[in-house]
């Protein structure tokens, strides 16, 4: 069986028409309890069948005492039983015709020697029976297509066009969840857990070809197989972006994975060299994988390094600067004519140059006339803005509105007047906010489809729920402008990389 | 008056009994009403006059002709009136004997040559009249004594331990936000505009003497006397932590801190040796200037850089021990004393070393007993936990609880009961992870009380206001290892600085 394996289809893995769950609970504090429900509550598409030979109902489920009794044919089966059970449960698995297993059970060759040995045993079963295993050690599979998450903690990951394949499955399932407050919705997910069968080149493979995945993530600790997983994120990256954060780079890291998955980390040189060469977006922090990824998903590439800057104020202007440059980036002079241009919506006061300071003006139609103006310029190859798109709701949200010692003695009646009078102007506020508002994202969406330029926004939101409604609206908005300059030169490196790849190729 | 501006009190500024605004208007897109809004809604303490002579009432509030015909004495004024009035408005503030003009406009030093003429004339005013200036070319002042804030933007910052001088208006009102946003709270805070009269060493000197501030931060953009400023530091870092983030340290954002507030930015090298040796710690991200300057405030400084990591899953332990050591920072092993208490509270396969591998165990207890073994042992130093305190209310809030297609026929009314059966199951788990929560929280605070040691906490948190409650209820809670990492090392480095100079001192 395990020939045929290189080659298979994922595709029911994280899209099965039917799931059962080996060691269904009706304990809260037991995983089979706890997995049961997240995949109720994310409100899974096909046929679900918790097995437990003890109970004949669990969360309101019809419950079955093995997978040979349960009616229909099973996709794939969790499976979350104790480790010593596991290679009969795998059997009988491969008796009923289930193609995959997802293996939560713990304590295989992350554990030590002895670990190891019920690993082979179970995979010596598992390709006897025609069963593919995820993990073990996994903390489960997300599938969007079939709303399915088969996932130990409680997360609902959001909707999107990234596939995640992580190598711990606590870190993977904390990034969904992340994402999910951040706007940055997935595709697939696996916590790909000892990788005793499936390894990680191999759903790499898969996304690759998914169509439904736009851009790839990996959380990567060791790899049994570094050669064969750079030839194929070589193949995966000329279709769509790959990003990779590798843990255990430092000494005592590399010893700390080590003891987690039982992987060699190897060292940070010869990894990121090897990225390099594959293509492959490197990312050095949690929260960079997510936001690095979805701009994948969301941007276009822009063509060259040359980045304008736009800021509402001068400060954030000079930090984006600063952070564009110590990325990588050039922030170009601009041509006379964009000046001139320019300067017909700016006060004279303005800064003359790149980045554009509109000088604090409140007149969002020139906010709206002067980021075209700098998208369309053809020295400039990508734009960072910078708080042009403002946040409406910070004046009704407040509790003390009209609790201030004011020092003047007015009737209790006419202060009520007066209060209401203010919150009424506050709504005001905020519904030409909201306008504004929008027609910016509107502008931002048009632009970007019109010059085909990446645009991101740094909003001066005082909320970061303003950039997940945004990343909504499809527009990448961040609160800080370091993001921005980091964001633009990940999008830079990759379409070099690209249009290196076609040079050496039309040779 | 300029000798005895050098060593004024800024307490009256900061914390003023009466405040006039000049410039009032009754336009929701005026700054006149935008800033008069603003301190009305913060619900500032003191009498408050708006100052205008074409209306009786603003925003409900009595408005006088001119600052002359206020009732009362007035300590500080804030100046919304074109540049051109600016002079004559800060002579009347004189006669009426304000000691403190905040100044709004702008258009001066900032725009050029024109506008340094202007600055010259209102500081020669200032000057003859005795009123000390803040800005011009400021967005104003937040003092969390008197609930003011006299501030551009509609932001109302929590109260805190940290304050503030920001050399961008922009920058520094949009941080208070994100700060109010995060749990991270301001005694007091300056735009300093362009510092023609108090300048940032001149607010630096009053906040390390000012018992409310337990940490200062800054944000900096240029010096015009370098020498000075890191004098003032050198005698504050002494006495409290000092913040700063220094922009426009490459040569683009120079040139564009030159436009933006007239300084020129000076070398990268310079100003990072001139800051170490005066004890400035310094940051290089925006959100890094807040969180950096709350776990000052917040946590006891580590003796030493052995850092102690315990994690839930072993993923994050290795990420956070790769975070800590190119941070700077060691992960030592632990006693064999210390593996051995640990050792009864884990199961048989759990790490053996540091980092602290919890292998998933749900007993919290454990939790509790592991941390407390790893805070008390004699070569650690500091501790990062990572997913060990959870959140509660994830299964609560979704909306989809039930709707599921499991393909089994139950009858609706059946339906309906095991939806309500789950949703209560719901609230029981929430209710127990609340308390888990707690007990948690006592014991981090219990234990960097007793043994006088940082612990930073990571979140296995899907929502960010995990953290802001957790900074809220005093623990220092992040979502992402690096920034346990990044402030456990900074928190060493100020401490071996102070080590340093006590040494020094002892020669």
């Amino acid at each position: 069986m395990s020939t045929k394996n290189a080659c298979s289809d994922l595709e029911d893995l994280f899209n099965p028409e039917s799931l059962a769950l080996i060691g269904a609970s009706t304990k809260p504090n037991k995983w089979g309890y706890i997995i049961l429900s997240n995949i109720i509550t994310c409100g899974y598409k096909g046929k679900l069948y918790p097995i437990n030979p003890n109970h004949n109902r669990i969360l309101g489920l019809h419950t079955y005492p093995n997978i040979d009794s349960a009616p229909d044919e099973i996709d794939v089966a969790m499976v979350a039983t104790p480790i010593s059970t596991v290679p009969e449960v795998i059997k009988e698995c491969g008796e009923k015709g289930v193609r995959f297993a997802i293996v939560i059970s713990a304590g295989f060759s992350e554990a030590g020697e002895e670990g190891e040995r019920a690993e082979l045993e179970m995979m010596q079963t598992a390709r006897k029976a025609g069963v593919r295993i995820v993990g073990p050690n996994t903390m489960g599979v997300f599938g969007a297509k079939a709303s399915m998450s088969a996932l130990m903690p409680m997360v609902l990951p959001s909707r999107g066009g990234i596939s995640f394949i992580s190598q711990s499955g606590n870190i993977g399932t904390q990034l969904l969840g992340l994402g999910e407050k951040m706007g940055i919705g997935f595709s697939k997910f696996v916590s790909s857990g000892n990788e005793a069968d499936i390894r990680c080149e191999e759903y790499l493979e898969y996304f690759g070809n998914d169509p439904e995945t736009k851009a790839v993530l990996i959380y990567m600790e060791g790899l049994d197989d570094g050669k064969k997983f750079l030839d194929v994120a070589k193949d995966v990256t000329k279709k769509k972006p790959v990003v990779v954060f590798k843990a255990g780079k430092t000494a005592s890291g590399s010893r700390a994975a080590k003891s987690h998955s039982g992987s060699l980390a190897g060292s940070r040189e010869i990894y990121n060299a090897a990225f390099k060469q594959s293509g492959i977006t490197e990312v050095s922090t949690s929260t960079e994988m997510l936001y690095i990824a979805n701009a994948f998903v969301h941007l276009p590439l822009p063509r060259g390094d040359r980045t304008g800057i736009i800021s509402w104020g001068g400060g954030w202007g000079v930090v984006a600067t600063d952070a564009c440059e110590a990325a990588g980036l050039k922030i170009p002079n601009l041509p006379e004519d964009v000046v001139r241009e320019l300067s017909t919506y700016l006060p004279p006061y303005w800064s003359k140059n790149n980045p554009v300071d509109l000088v604090g003006t409140l007149n969002m139609n020139s906010h709206r006339k002067c980021l075209e103006a700098l998208v369309k310029c053809e020295s400039i190859d990508g734009v960072i803005c910078l708080g042009i798109i403002f946040d409406s709701h910070a004046s009704t949200t407040n509790p003390t509105v009209g609790q201030t010692g004011t020092g003047v003695d007015t009737p209790i009646i006419t202060k009520t007047m007066e209060r209401l009078e203010r919150q009424a102007t506050s709504k005001v506020v905020n519904k030409v906010m909201e306008r504004l508002k929008r027609k910016m994202v509107s502008k931002i969406i048009r632009l970007t489809n019109e010059y085909n330029k990446p645009i991101i926004a740094v909003t001066v939101s005082y909320d970061d729920a303003l950039n997940t409604k945004l990343l909504k609206e499809g527009i990448v908005a961040y609160n800080t402008p370091e993001k921005g300059a980091n964001t633009m030169h990940k999008l830079f490196e990759y379409k070099r990389y690209l249009s290196n790849q076609e040079q050496d190729f039309g040779k």
